[in-house]
């Protein structure tokens, strides 16, 4: 990897890979959520993430290239945590430690979407600068959403 | 882990094992970076990163528990993803990439000390709340920052 258009290229792979893996790793957030609102939003997630992946397909398209994932180490590690949360988490610790790893794995997208819409600019390929600009901006809203929650979720709770 | 005083107590562990295990990566991101700026600034993150360390210290007491990280997989994959750019790129993708990598990064900090400092307020913890906050400050600060040399760095070497 030597060129920028490369290192779009390989990005592009890195955040494909990890959309994926969300499709299977949410439902399993979503099952072990207490909140109903939290379920909700996370089940929300899950049909927008698959939105997200046709969006990434015609990115591709852009620099003529196929679709296809590269494993993602980053996202590998936020979801084996998520995971260990499920498993060692109770009680008004499961959905407020889920919240924050889910808010973990937004912030992620975020910054992964922020970095591939500059190279997009850059690159002078308007037409993948508006598609990531369009699933960042569904990145964004989904944390404020989260946000709202730990921020309305906890305080209901207290330090019960 | 059954309440928030439990799960503030966890991710605190967390993220103590993420910054001392970024005191160990990032001088190699430093050793690694081609433009000055952005080795300047990784150099000065390694030492906000042992001073942050100090104030999370300051963060246990205030909870009565002994400095002690636990393994946090997240950002054992976040650095993992960062050793493999540095071994897989070269020449303007090596910046480019390494500087994205350490956006997402600061994104997993700003994530996880935005969760932790909610949860210090709601438990009436004020002085974890405003020490979080400090932290919370610098990471923002130096997001910025690296927002700043991605868009500076990569414009003047344009799609090279």
């Amino acid at each position: 990897m030597k060129t920028l258009a490369e290192a779009f290229h390989h990005t592009l792979q890195d955040i494909y890979y990890a959309e994926k893996a969300l499709t299977k790793a949410l439902p399993k957030v979503a099952a072990a959520a207490q909140n109903a609102d939290f379920k909700a939003l996370v089940q929300d997630h899950v049909t927008e993430t698959k939105e997200q992946i046709k969006i990434l397909d015609k990115v591709f398209a852009t620099i003529n290239q196929k679709p296809e994932g590269m494993k993602c180490d980053a996202i590998e590690g936020l979801i084996k945590e998520t995971e260990g949360l499920i498993k060692e988490a109770t009680g008004v610790a499961l959905d407020a430690t889920l919240i924050g790893a889910a808010q973990a794995v937004e912030h992620y997208e975020i910054a992964r979407y922020g970095t591939l819409r500059e190279w997009a600019r850059v690159l002078g390929n308007d037409e993948a600068h508006d598609l990531l600009g369009q699933i960042l901006d569904m990145e964004k809203a989904a944390n404020s959403k989260l946000t709202g929650l730990a921020v309305t979720e906890v305080n209901t709770k207290k330090a019960a």
